[in-house]
Protein backbone atom coordinates (compact mmCIF):
# COMPACT_ATOMS: atom_id res chain seq x y z
CA UNK A 1 0.00 0.00 0.00
CA UNK A 2 0.94 3.12 -0.91
CA UNK A 3 0.11 6.01 1.35
CA UNK A 4 -0.07 9.49 0.63
CA UNK A 5 0.04 12.30 3.36
CA UNK A 6 -0.72 16.03 3.79
CA UNK A 7 1.12 17.74 6.56
CA UNK A 8 -0.67 20.70 7.65
CA UNK A 9 -2.30 21.11 4.65
CA UNK A 10 -3.30 25.01 4.67
CA UNK A 11 -5.72 24.77 1.45
CA UNK A 12 -9.33 22.54 0.95
CA UNK A 13 -8.35 23.24 -2.79
CA UNK A 14 -4.93 21.23 -2.65
CA UNK A 15 -6.41 18.47 -0.63
CA UNK A 16 -9.29 17.90 -3.39
CA UNK A 17 -6.38 18.32 -6.12
CA UNK A 18 -4.56 15.69 -4.20
CA UNK A 19 -7.37 13.55 -3.33
CA UNK A 20 -8.23 13.77 -7.38
CA UNK A 21 -4.91 13.39 -8.68
CA UNK A 22 -4.50 10.07 -6.54
CA UNK A 23 -7.78 8.58 -8.02
CA UNK A 24 -6.97 9.46 -11.34
CA UNK A 25 -4.03 6.74 -11.25
CA UNK A 26 -4.60 4.47 -8.54
CA UNK A 27 -4.29 5.70 -5.23
CA UNK A 28 -6.92 5.32 -2.29
CA UNK A 29 -4.97 6.11 1.15
CA UNK A 30 -5.07 9.66 1.59
CA UNK A 31 -4.33 10.84 5.67
CA UNK A 32 -3.95 14.13 6.79
CA UNK A 33 -2.01 15.95 9.47
CA UNK A 34 -3.97 18.84 11.36
CA UNK A 35 -5.82 20.47 7.77
CA UNK A 36 -5.55 24.27 8.92
CA UNK A 37 -9.09 24.12 7.88
CA UNK A 38 -10.51 21.29 9.37
CA UNK A 39 -12.40 18.84 8.45
CA UNK A 40 -14.68 17.72 6.37
CA UNK A 41 -13.60 20.56 3.69
CA UNK A 42 -16.30 22.13 1.69
CA UNK A 43 -13.85 23.14 -1.13
CA UNK A 44 -12.18 19.85 -0.95
CA UNK A 45 -14.85 18.62 -2.07
CA UNK A 46 -15.63 20.74 -4.80
CA UNK A 47 -11.79 20.68 -6.34
CA UNK A 48 -12.21 16.61 -5.70
CA UNK A 49 -14.35 16.17 -9.18
CA UNK A 50 -16.04 13.15 -6.71
CA UNK A 51 -12.82 11.71 -6.15
CA UNK A 52 -14.17 10.92 -2.24
CA UNK A 53 -16.94 8.89 -4.20
CA UNK A 54 -14.40 6.98 -4.81
CA UNK A 55 -12.15 6.03 -1.83
CA UNK A 56 -12.24 5.32 1.87
CA UNK A 57 -12.59 8.97 3.45
CA UNK A 58 -8.83 10.66 4.31
CA UNK A 59 -7.54 9.90 7.43
CA UNK A 60 -7.22 12.89 10.01
CA UNK A 61 -4.03 12.68 12.38
CA UNK A 62 -2.68 15.48 15.02
CA UNK A 63 0.91 14.57 14.31
CA UNK A 64 3.30 13.46 11.53
CA UNK A 65 4.50 10.75 13.95
CA UNK A 66 1.16 9.44 14.46
CA UNK A 67 0.41 9.48 10.73
CA UNK A 68 3.37 7.50 9.39
CA UNK A 69 2.99 4.92 12.53
CA UNK A 70 2.10 1.90 10.88
CA UNK A 71 3.95 2.56 7.57
CA UNK A 72 7.81 0.47 6.87
CA UNK A 73 9.09 3.09 4.33
CA UNK A 74 8.40 6.77 4.06
CA UNK A 75 9.44 9.16 1.44
CA UNK A 76 10.01 13.24 2.57
CA UNK A 77 9.13 15.51 -0.50
CA UNK A 78 11.42 18.93 -1.08
CA UNK A 79 11.42 21.39 -3.75
CA UNK A 80 15.46 21.62 -2.83
CA UNK A 81 17.60 19.71 -1.64
CA UNK A 82 18.37 20.37 2.73
CA UNK A 83 21.30 20.19 4.23
CA UNK A 84 20.54 16.85 5.52
CA UNK A 85 22.13 13.38 4.71
CA UNK A 86 19.81 11.52 3.17
CA UNK A 87 19.21 9.61 -0.16
CA UNK A 88 17.63 11.77 -2.72
CA UNK A 89 15.33 10.33 -5.59
CA UNK A 90 13.53 11.55 -8.78
CA UNK A 91 9.44 10.87 -8.44
CA UNK A 92 10.46 7.94 -10.75
CA UNK A 93 13.34 6.34 -9.22
CA UNK A 94 10.97 6.68 -5.84
CA UNK A 95 8.50 5.30 -7.64
CA UNK A 96 10.10 2.38 -8.49
CA UNK A 97 11.80 1.74 -4.96
CA UNK A 98 8.05 1.71 -3.29
CA UNK A 99 7.02 -0.67 -5.88
CA UNK A 100 9.55 -3.03 -5.07
CA UNK A 101 8.99 -2.67 -1.20
CA UNK A 102 5.20 -2.75 -1.28
CA UNK A 103 5.43 -5.70 -3.21
CA UNK A 104 7.26 -7.61 -0.28
CA UNK A 105 4.25 -6.08 1.75
CA UNK A 106 5.44 -3.18 3.18
CA UNK A 107 3.68 0.11 3.84
CA UNK A 108 4.85 3.30 1.94
CA UNK A 109 4.72 6.88 2.87
CA UNK A 110 4.90 9.85 0.62
CA UNK A 111 4.91 13.12 2.89
CA UNK A 112 3.89 16.79 1.11
CA UNK A 113 4.60 19.73 3.51
CA UNK A 114 2.14 22.56 4.13
CA UNK A 115 2.21 24.96 0.82
CA UNK A 116 3.59 27.84 1.84
CA UNK A 117 6.78 26.09 3.79
CA UNK A 118 6.83 22.90 2.57
CA UNK A 119 8.29 19.92 4.71
CA UNK A 120 10.18 21.12 8.16
CA UNK A 121 13.34 19.87 9.11
CA UNK A 122 12.23 17.61 12.02
CA UNK A 123 9.56 16.21 9.37
CA UNK A 124 12.32 15.29 6.75
CA UNK A 125 14.47 13.95 10.04
CA UNK A 126 11.42 11.47 10.12
CA UNK A 127 11.29 10.05 6.78
CA UNK A 128 13.43 7.48 5.23
CA UNK A 129 14.80 9.29 2.04
CA UNK A 130 13.52 12.51 0.10
CA UNK A 131 12.17 12.73 -3.31
CA UNK A 132 12.70 16.00 -5.03
CA UNK A 133 11.21 16.66 -8.39
CA UNK A 134 13.65 17.78 -11.21
CA UNK A 135 12.57 21.47 -12.48
CA UNK A 136 13.68 24.18 -14.23
CA UNK A 137 16.00 25.83 -11.82
CA UNK A 138 15.34 29.31 -13.56
CA UNK A 139 11.47 28.83 -12.75
CA UNK A 140 10.23 26.63 -10.03
CA UNK A 141 6.31 27.07 -8.96
CA UNK A 142 5.23 23.61 -8.43
CA UNK A 143 2.20 23.84 -6.05
CA UNK A 144 0.79 20.63 -3.92
CA UNK A 145 -1.72 19.28 -6.01
CA UNK A 146 0.92 18.73 -9.18
CA UNK A 147 3.18 17.61 -6.95
CA UNK A 148 0.80 15.08 -5.94
CA UNK A 149 -0.27 14.93 -9.32
CA UNK A 150 3.30 13.60 -10.63
CA UNK A 151 4.06 11.62 -7.89
CA UNK A 152 0.52 9.67 -8.15
CA UNK A 153 1.38 9.69 -12.35
CA UNK A 154 4.69 7.71 -11.74
CA UNK A 155 2.75 5.08 -9.63
CA UNK A 156 0.22 3.96 -12.25
CA UNK A 157 3.19 3.73 -14.62
CA UNK A 158 5.17 1.25 -12.22
CA UNK A 159 2.10 -0.29 -10.78
CA UNK A 160 1.75 -1.83 -14.41
CA UNK A 161 5.16 -3.72 -14.79
CA UNK A 162 5.32 -6.40 -12.90
CA UNK A 163 8.38 -7.05 -11.12
CA UNK A 164 9.56 -9.70 -8.60
CA UNK A 165 9.55 -9.10 -4.81
CA UNK A 166 12.80 -8.77 -3.29
CA UNK A 167 13.37 -10.86 -0.17
CA UNK A 168 14.05 -8.53 2.61
CA UNK A 169 13.31 -8.99 6.70
CA UNK A 170 10.68 -7.14 8.21
CA UNK A 171 11.54 -3.83 8.55
CA UNK A 172 10.85 -1.74 11.51
CA UNK A 173 7.74 0.21 11.34
CA UNK A 174 8.45 4.46 12.64
CA UNK A 175 6.11 3.57 15.47
CA UNK A 176 8.92 1.19 16.84
CA UNK A 177 12.13 3.32 16.13
CA UNK A 178 9.78 6.55 17.60
CA UNK A 179 9.48 4.11 20.82
CA UNK A 180 13.59 3.78 20.59
CA UNK A 181 14.53 7.07 19.51
CA UNK A 182 12.51 8.42 22.49
CA UNK A 183 14.21 6.17 25.08
CA UNK A 184 17.68 7.01 23.79
CA UNK A 185 17.19 10.78 24.42
CA UNK A 186 15.35 10.46 27.84
CA UNK A 187 18.61 7.87 28.69
CA UNK A 188 20.93 10.63 26.77
CA UNK A 189 19.51 13.62 28.76
CA UNK A 190 19.59 11.83 32.09
CA UNK A 191 23.33 11.24 31.55
CA UNK A 192 23.52 15.00 30.39
CA UNK A 193 24.56 14.77 27.00
CA UNK A 194 22.53 17.71 25.84
CA UNK A 195 24.40 20.37 27.85
CA UNK A 196 22.75 23.04 25.52
CA UNK A 197 19.07 23.69 25.68
CA UNK A 198 19.22 25.97 22.38
CA UNK A 199 21.30 22.64 20.54
CA UNK A 200 19.46 19.81 21.79
CA UNK A 201 16.90 19.94 19.08
CA UNK A 202 19.17 19.82 16.40
CA UNK A 203 21.51 17.58 17.71
CA UNK A 204 18.16 15.07 18.37
CA UNK A 205 17.52 15.72 14.62
CA UNK A 206 21.45 15.06 13.66
CA UNK A 207 21.16 11.58 15.76
CA UNK A 208 17.77 10.73 14.26
CA UNK A 209 18.99 11.21 10.84
CA UNK A 210 21.34 8.09 11.75
CA UNK A 211 19.11 5.67 12.30
CA UNK A 212 15.56 6.60 9.81
CA UNK A 213 18.45 6.33 7.37
CA UNK A 214 19.60 2.58 8.29
CA UNK A 215 16.22 1.53 7.52
CA UNK A 216 16.03 -0.87 10.25
CA UNK A 217 14.61 -3.98 11.02
CA UNK A 218 12.12 -4.95 13.76
CA UNK A 219 15.09 -7.08 15.04
CA UNK A 220 17.53 -4.52 14.70
CA UNK A 221 14.98 -2.12 16.85
CA UNK A 222 15.19 -4.82 19.39
CA UNK A 223 19.07 -5.16 19.27
CA UNK A 224 19.34 -1.62 20.01
CA UNK A 225 17.42 -1.66 22.84
CA UNK A 226 19.34 -4.09 24.02
CA UNK A 227 22.59 -2.41 23.38
CA UNK A 228 20.84 0.85 25.46
CA UNK A 229 19.90 -1.55 28.06
CA UNK A 230 23.15 -2.71 28.33
CA UNK A 231 25.19 0.34 27.96
CA UNK A 232 22.52 2.28 30.81
CA UNK A 233 21.34 0.30 33.08
CA UNK A 234 23.51 -2.86 34.46
CA UNK A 235 25.78 -0.86 36.86
CA UNK A 236 25.73 -3.25 39.44
CA UNK A 237 27.71 -5.61 37.36
CA UNK A 238 30.53 -3.63 36.96
CA UNK B 1 12.57 22.43 -29.76
CA UNK B 2 9.44 20.94 -28.62
CA UNK B 3 6.11 23.28 -29.32
CA UNK B 4 3.40 23.16 -27.33
CA UNK B 5 -0.02 23.34 -29.24
CA UNK B 6 -3.18 24.38 -27.76
CA UNK B 7 -6.06 23.98 -30.06
CA UNK B 8 -8.82 26.00 -29.11
CA UNK B 9 -8.02 26.40 -25.71
CA UNK B 10 -11.45 27.61 -23.83
CA UNK B 11 -10.48 29.12 -19.93
CA UNK B 12 -7.13 31.70 -19.80
CA UNK B 13 -6.54 29.70 -16.37
CA UNK B 14 -5.88 26.56 -18.43
CA UNK B 15 -3.10 28.87 -20.79
CA UNK B 16 -1.59 30.02 -17.56
CA UNK B 17 -1.60 26.69 -16.30
CA UNK B 18 -0.18 25.39 -19.26
CA UNK B 19 2.47 28.30 -18.96
CA UNK B 20 3.50 27.80 -15.55
CA UNK B 21 3.96 23.81 -16.36
CA UNK B 22 6.19 23.84 -19.46
CA UNK B 23 8.22 26.54 -17.77
CA UNK B 24 8.60 24.38 -14.98
CA UNK B 25 9.86 21.62 -16.43
CA UNK B 26 12.18 23.77 -19.49
CA UNK B 27 9.70 24.02 -22.60
CA UNK B 28 8.86 27.59 -24.03
CA UNK B 29 7.23 27.71 -27.18
CA UNK B 30 3.74 27.95 -26.92
CA UNK B 31 1.29 27.91 -29.70
CA UNK B 32 -2.82 28.85 -29.26
CA UNK B 33 -5.32 28.07 -31.85
CA UNK B 34 -8.14 30.66 -31.88
CA UNK B 35 -8.19 30.74 -27.96
CA UNK B 36 -11.96 31.65 -27.19
CA UNK B 37 -11.57 34.29 -24.89
CA UNK B 38 -8.68 35.98 -27.22
CA UNK B 39 -5.12 37.45 -26.14
CA UNK B 40 -3.84 38.45 -24.20
CA UNK B 41 -5.79 37.16 -21.09
CA UNK B 42 -5.54 38.56 -18.07
CA UNK B 43 -7.17 35.48 -16.27
CA UNK B 44 -3.63 33.31 -17.77
CA UNK B 45 -1.26 35.58 -16.83
CA UNK B 46 -2.19 35.45 -13.07
CA UNK B 47 -2.51 31.44 -13.60
CA UNK B 48 0.96 31.48 -15.11
CA UNK B 49 2.75 32.63 -11.81
CA UNK B 50 4.91 34.54 -13.65
CA UNK B 51 6.23 32.04 -16.17
CA UNK B 52 4.68 34.61 -19.50
CA UNK B 53 7.80 36.42 -18.34
CA UNK B 54 10.80 34.18 -19.20
CA UNK B 55 9.59 32.96 -22.30
CA UNK B 56 8.85 34.16 -25.35
CA UNK B 57 4.93 35.43 -26.16
CA UNK B 58 2.71 32.57 -27.21
CA UNK B 59 2.42 32.86 -31.05
CA UNK B 60 -1.86 32.79 -31.80
CA UNK B 61 -3.16 31.11 -35.22
CA UNK B 62 -6.20 30.56 -37.15
CA UNK B 63 -6.00 27.19 -37.93
CA UNK B 64 -3.85 24.09 -36.42
CA UNK B 65 -2.91 23.41 -39.79
CA UNK B 66 -1.19 26.65 -39.40
CA UNK B 67 0.17 26.34 -35.93
CA UNK B 68 1.89 23.04 -36.92
CA UNK B 69 3.05 23.90 -40.49
CA UNK B 70 6.95 24.04 -39.81
CA UNK B 71 6.97 21.35 -37.69
CA UNK B 72 8.51 17.72 -38.92
CA UNK B 73 6.90 15.36 -36.17
CA UNK B 74 3.28 15.96 -34.28
CA UNK B 75 1.30 14.14 -31.41
CA UNK B 76 -2.07 14.04 -30.70
CA UNK B 77 -3.26 14.11 -27.52
CA UNK B 78 -6.38 12.03 -26.24
CA UNK B 79 -8.16 11.18 -22.98
CA UNK B 80 -9.21 7.68 -24.73
CA UNK B 81 -8.24 5.70 -27.53
CA UNK B 82 -9.63 6.62 -30.47
CA UNK B 83 -10.94 4.52 -34.11
CA UNK B 84 -8.08 5.37 -36.16
CA UNK B 85 -4.89 3.80 -37.04
CA UNK B 86 -2.06 5.68 -35.64
CA UNK B 87 0.82 4.19 -33.77
CA UNK B 88 -0.30 5.36 -30.41
CA UNK B 89 1.98 5.96 -27.06
CA UNK B 90 2.52 6.80 -23.44
CA UNK B 91 3.71 10.26 -22.12
CA UNK B 92 7.38 8.71 -21.50
CA UNK B 93 7.57 6.49 -24.94
CA UNK B 94 6.52 10.01 -26.89
CA UNK B 95 8.70 11.96 -25.30
CA UNK B 96 11.92 9.33 -25.72
CA UNK B 97 10.68 9.87 -29.00
CA UNK B 98 10.61 13.33 -29.42
CA UNK B 99 13.74 13.49 -27.38
CA UNK B 100 15.56 11.05 -29.98
CA UNK B 101 13.84 13.51 -33.50
CA UNK B 102 15.04 17.07 -31.89
CA UNK B 103 18.04 15.93 -31.41
CA UNK B 104 18.61 15.58 -34.95
CA UNK B 105 17.48 18.64 -35.92
CA UNK B 106 13.57 18.03 -35.74
CA UNK B 107 10.99 20.62 -34.65
CA UNK B 108 8.15 18.67 -32.37
CA UNK B 109 4.71 19.64 -31.48
CA UNK B 110 2.53 17.87 -29.32
CA UNK B 111 -1.30 19.11 -29.64
CA UNK B 112 -3.79 19.45 -26.51
CA UNK B 113 -7.60 19.82 -27.60
CA UNK B 114 -10.55 21.97 -26.47
CA UNK B 115 -11.52 21.37 -22.43
CA UNK B 116 -14.85 20.19 -23.34
CA UNK B 117 -14.76 18.20 -26.18
CA UNK B 118 -10.35 17.11 -26.68
CA UNK B 119 -9.26 16.95 -30.17
CA UNK B 120 -11.39 16.50 -32.84
CA UNK B 121 -11.23 13.75 -35.23
CA UNK B 122 -9.84 15.80 -38.10
CA UNK B 123 -7.01 17.30 -35.92
CA UNK B 124 -6.09 14.06 -34.72
CA UNK B 125 -5.96 13.22 -38.34
CA UNK B 126 -3.43 15.81 -39.04
CA UNK B 127 -0.95 14.61 -36.70
CA UNK B 128 1.69 11.50 -36.84
CA UNK B 129 0.88 10.11 -33.28
CA UNK B 130 -1.17 9.73 -30.32
CA UNK B 131 -0.39 10.04 -27.11
CA UNK B 132 -2.71 8.86 -24.27
CA UNK B 133 -1.71 9.16 -20.56
CA UNK B 134 -2.50 5.92 -18.46
CA UNK B 135 -4.86 6.75 -16.07
CA UNK B 136 -8.04 4.73 -13.53
CA UNK B 137 -10.67 3.40 -15.92
CA UNK B 138 -13.11 4.15 -12.86
CA UNK B 139 -11.69 7.54 -12.56
CA UNK B 140 -10.52 9.84 -15.46
CA UNK B 141 -10.16 13.55 -14.81
CA UNK B 142 -7.21 14.96 -15.96
CA UNK B 143 -7.81 18.91 -16.60
CA UNK B 144 -5.79 20.54 -19.57
CA UNK B 145 -3.43 21.95 -17.51
CA UNK B 146 -3.35 18.38 -15.05
CA UNK B 147 -2.23 16.97 -19.32
CA UNK B 148 0.29 19.70 -20.17
CA UNK B 149 2.13 19.31 -16.65
CA UNK B 150 2.46 15.51 -17.50
CA UNK B 151 3.68 15.69 -20.83
CA UNK B 152 6.37 18.80 -19.99
CA UNK B 153 7.43 16.77 -16.85
CA UNK B 154 8.76 13.71 -18.86
CA UNK B 155 10.72 16.18 -21.06
CA UNK B 156 12.82 17.64 -18.09
CA UNK B 157 13.12 13.78 -17.39
CA UNK B 158 14.34 13.24 -20.75
CA UNK B 159 16.25 15.99 -21.51
CA UNK B 160 18.47 15.12 -18.56
CA UNK B 161 18.71 18.53 -16.62
CA UNK B 162 20.37 17.74 -13.61
CA UNK B 163 18.91 16.14 -10.76
CA UNK B 164 19.77 18.31 -7.62
CA UNK B 165 22.94 16.00 -6.00
CA UNK B 166 22.36 14.50 -2.43
CA UNK B 167 24.06 17.15 0.04
CA UNK B 168 26.59 14.71 1.12
CA UNK B 169 29.24 15.35 3.86
CA UNK B 170 32.43 13.96 4.60
CA UNK B 171 31.49 10.34 4.49
CA UNK B 172 33.80 8.24 7.71
CA UNK B 173 36.74 6.52 6.52
CA UNK B 174 35.88 2.38 6.89
CA UNK B 175 38.42 2.88 9.68
CA UNK B 176 36.81 5.57 11.51
CA UNK B 177 33.69 3.17 11.83
CA UNK B 178 36.20 0.40 12.73
CA UNK B 179 37.22 2.44 15.31
CA UNK B 180 33.79 2.76 17.23
CA UNK B 181 32.29 -0.15 16.24
CA UNK B 182 35.42 -1.39 18.54
CA UNK B 183 35.04 0.84 21.40
CA UNK B 184 31.17 -0.09 21.28
CA UNK B 185 31.96 -3.87 20.90
CA UNK B 186 34.23 -3.17 24.03
CA UNK B 187 32.12 -1.22 26.15
CA UNK B 188 29.16 -3.55 25.46
CA UNK B 189 31.59 -6.91 26.24
CA UNK B 190 32.62 -4.86 30.06
CA UNK B 191 28.61 -4.57 30.20
CA UNK B 192 27.78 -8.73 29.48
CA UNK B 193 26.02 -7.67 26.97
CA UNK B 194 27.32 -10.66 24.82
CA UNK B 195 26.14 -13.88 26.82
CA UNK B 196 27.28 -16.55 24.56
CA UNK B 197 30.57 -16.67 23.29
CA UNK B 198 29.31 -19.22 20.22
CA UNK B 199 26.71 -16.18 19.27
CA UNK B 200 29.25 -13.01 19.99
CA UNK B 201 30.75 -13.23 16.21
CA UNK B 202 27.06 -13.18 14.83
CA UNK B 203 25.73 -10.45 16.90
CA UNK B 204 28.58 -8.39 16.53
CA UNK B 205 27.57 -9.02 12.90
CA UNK B 206 24.07 -7.90 13.07
CA UNK B 207 25.42 -4.58 14.95
CA UNK B 208 27.67 -3.83 12.63
CA UNK B 209 25.55 -4.21 9.48
CA UNK B 210 23.38 -1.27 11.39
CA UNK B 211 25.63 1.15 11.07
CA UNK B 212 27.51 0.14 7.85
CA UNK B 213 24.28 0.75 6.39
CA UNK B 214 23.39 3.78 7.65
CA UNK B 215 26.71 5.16 5.53
CA UNK B 216 27.66 7.26 8.27
CA UNK B 217 29.44 10.79 7.88
CA UNK B 218 32.61 11.68 9.79
CA UNK B 219 30.74 14.10 12.14
CA UNK B 220 27.82 11.34 13.02
CA UNK B 221 30.59 9.30 14.06
CA UNK B 222 31.44 11.69 16.77
CA UNK B 223 28.52 11.65 17.65
CA UNK B 224 28.01 8.61 18.18
CA UNK B 225 31.16 8.32 19.83
CA UNK B 226 29.37 10.74 22.25
CA UNK B 227 26.48 9.12 22.94
CA UNK B 228 28.31 6.26 23.81
CA UNK B 229 30.84 7.91 26.49
CA UNK B 230 27.41 9.81 27.94
CA UNK B 231 25.74 6.53 28.25
CA UNK B 232 28.79 4.28 29.69
CA UNK B 233 31.09 6.72 31.35
CA UNK B 234 29.64 9.14 33.35
CA UNK B 235 28.63 7.19 36.57
CA UNK B 236 29.53 9.85 38.54
CA UNK B 237 26.95 12.22 37.57
CA UNK B 238 23.89 10.17 38.60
Amino acid sequence: MVSIVLSHPQMGENIGAAARAMQNFGLSDLRLVKPRDGWPNERAIIMSSGAFDHMPAPKIFDSLSDAIADLHYVFATTARPRDMVKDMYTPQEAIELAYTRQSSGQNIGIVFGAERTGMRNDEITQCQAIITVPTNPAFSSLNLGQSVLLIAYEWIKQSGIKKPASNMQTPATQDEIRTFMDRLFIDLDDRRFFRSPDLTPTMQRNIENIFTRAELTEQEVRTLHGILSALRGNKTQK
